[in-house]
């Protein structure tokens, strides 16, 4: 990978540069009617189908056994084919777009294959990148579940006792994931109208909260005879990374999740980013963990992956969260506030360890499986993940400046969340992962 | 549907009556390569593509133009044309059988088709009925949830607050869901050594343990954007029903479990029966819930199916769980002992009213979705769903005669559950939902 530009003309601010190549499923109205495989670069979408269907892998002899996954409307058939796959169809494709292309033949120079596997990213709408089996939601931003049980326990028991020795996770529901832009309605559901009451009341939600989080998806199975997957095995399942918005509606949430758990609370819609980058994509911004080391306890040998494989298998990338409030201000525009700037190693466990410990009583695992952090957290103010923290469960509302504040969503706020690795010229990104907050249901 | 007997040979006591007449997926080694849909009666099993192939749905119009859904793997496609194509279907399959059948030339006097679409059940192998997309496990069983929360929390306290006003539940993990006979593996897991302990190990559970419960499938969306289902319309989204073992391993969950739900603790298997009991065939059961009305807040009007309906959607179903140590007893014989004797209606709330609140904040439902009811106990000792209850968390060993006793499940040991409806000559019963304990994987 010597060259560093393409001959498609990309800004050096792209999130989508050379160094990125996320996989994804576009179509666009008049060229690609059926959902395809694609990789984004800059402003442009490259389709896979369309490779594939006019000779575009004829140098890349691994894919040629392969190509009809490349046809299918979904990633998880080309995810499940497995990481050296992916590495090398990644490879490929970005020597076909590279300036010093060793085959101009293929794409550089074919014009008429140029016009009709390259689209204006724009103009082409995004699907699901994956069929998500099962969707599990961890909760190892440290930070988050310190701060969240600082306001519900105080801090002498703000973690609980079982917090720092295993990945606390939870399986969440997988109809309703969805991908950014799609609109978010506010739910209705049993909420206590007032703190002491004991009759709950039929309501909209009044406390519609954001977490900001990354997610892995699975591209490899353990059988279904779930053979424990060793911590050291653990990342060649994961394919790539997408951003994850777990909105949660804090008071429905209060009132219903003992014993059992968090439900229609979270259940009405999850946003994920729609391209996922890869591992590989994200090789240069491996990192340690930024939670202090001294909170983790000694970990039990499957959860070891430092003695296991000694690597670093955090990511430094930067995180933000947008907020957008439904009014306008006095300038008559509404304005985008950046509420949140974060960071994705501040996690107490990585991916690996998350599957590690998913698996290790015989849960079988599949191709597509999702996997959130939980809501990721800095240390300090303005790096919190979520409005329940931001606003000290509503105690403490957000200016967001001329007269605008907020405790939590409001109808018409649309809440963005965006995260980048690397350098300018070099930017790894990951597009948008927004919604935007519908009025509830009339009765 | 005059006749009550068919021309073929039909024990009186089968579960498999002509009053049943459940859905399933079955294969045949020789003959049935691909798993096809297909009914039960008696010790036969009828396959719905061989009489689709064969002309079988000649007087049948409505079923003409979806013969497709026969050729399928799963019953998906067939459930999700309706309620009411399913009641046609089955009716229609009645008329085929029955002794005096208006249309013996299709099927009675039509050997080719006899020989082909008529097969001894125990020749043939059982394939999960569905696909499942999220499955869900409520925990709406009153007296378990009771007994469990004295044993934890003491009588005062045994049931939380929410617990009367809606029914609580949580999302399971449908990678495991496995039919009858699918061996269970037991867990590994972290687990406090002994009470007041502060650090877990790594070890098999030493607590596993049995759920015996009710499970709906979903035959039925409410859309992608999460419609939700008002009670009066909610049954028209229910198939049928199986019965489920959500195998538990207590010490697991005991350190697992706060705050956000079980994990591991449950995701590595959970049983079901393989054959689907339609709505209809349970439809002379209905009864009203066992749980003494006292004990029922007055329900938010989204839950109240009473006053929506007027229905009773509880069912009079006799439910077993059927424990089989792994030692022989003197005898020389392993010997199955009957250890819960208990009742479908020991519900709180009634699966209408589960799918109403699983959708009121926007959840969306597929088809296929498959949700349990928790664990079914009765109010008195040997009825009790879970070796939880019946054990008091292992203080009390079960004596099972001769000498063999337990607190909770050893490897070797087998349970099943089973349960009919209906007398003599019209039992509706649903065959067996059981699974034997391996021994845990080795380090």
């Amino acid at each position: 990978m010597a060259s560093s530009s393409s001959w498609l003309d990309i800004d050096e601010a792209s999130e989508f540069s050379l160094a990125n190549l996320p996989f994804g499923i576009v179509s666009r109205a008049g060229c690609w009617e059926e959902p395809r495989p694609a990789i984004a670069l800059g402003t442009y979408v490259v389709s896979l189908r369309d490779l594939a269907e006019r000779n575009g892998f004829a140098e890349c002899p691994d894919a040629i056994p392969h190509l009809a996954v490349f046809t299918a409307g979904s990633l998880n058939n080309m995810a499940a084919i497995g990481r050296p796959f992916s590495q090398t169809l990644r490879t490929y494709i970005r020597d076909l777009l590279v300036t010093d292309t060793p085959y101009p033949h293929l794409l550089r120079d074919n014009h008429e294959l140029r016009s009709s596997a390259i689209q204006p990213r724009k103009e082409c709408q995004m699907h699901m990148p994956m069929e998500i089996g099962d969707y599990t939601d961890f909760y190892v931003g440290l930070n988050h579940a310190y701060n969240v049980g600082v306001l519900f326990r105080g801090p002498q028991n703000a973690l609980q006792p079982n917090y720092t020795h295993l990945p606390v996770g939870y399986h969440g529901r997988a109809s309703t994931v969805r991908i950014s832009g799609a609109p978010v309605r506010r739910p209705r559901g049993q909420i206590l109208p007032m703190p002491g009451a004991t009759e709950p009341i039929f309501a909209a939600s009044r406390k519609l909260d954001v977490e900001l989080e990354l997610a892995a998806f699975v591209c490899r199975t353990n059988g279904t005879d779930g053979r424990p997957i060793p911590i050291a095995e653990a990342e060649q399942y994961i394919f790539g990374f997408v951003l994850m918005n777990d909105w949660s509606a804090r008071d429905i949430q209060a009132f219903e999740y003992v014993p059992l758990g968090p439900f229609n609370s979270k259940n009405f819609c999850t946003t994920i980013s729609p391209w996922v980058v890869t591992v590989d994509a994200l090789e240069p911004f491996r990192c340690d963990s930024r939670i202090d080391a001294a909170r983790t306890q000694k970990l039990l040998p499957y959860l070891d992956e430092r003695r296991a494989t000694g690597r670093r298998s955090f990511y430094d990338i930067r995180l933000e969260m947008v907020l957008t409030p439904a009014q306008q201000g006095n300038s008559g525009l509404r304005k985008a506030h950046v509420v949140t700037n974060t960071n994705a190693a501040n996690l107490l466990f990585s991916f690996p360890q998350m599957l590690a410990h998913h698996s290790v009583g015989g849960c079988e695992m599949r191709v597509g499986d999702l996997l959130g952090s939980g809501t990721i957290s800095g240390p300090d103010t303005g790096s919190m993940g979520s409005l329940l923290e931001i606003t000290e469960n509503g105690k403490t509302p957000l200016t967001l400046g001329e007269g605008i504040s907020r405790c939590f969503l409001e109808d018409g706020d649309e809440v963005n969340i965006k995260g980048v690795a690397g350098q300018l010229g070099a930017y790894v990104g990951f597009g948008d992962c927004s919604g935007i907050i519908l009025a509830a249901n009339n009765e």
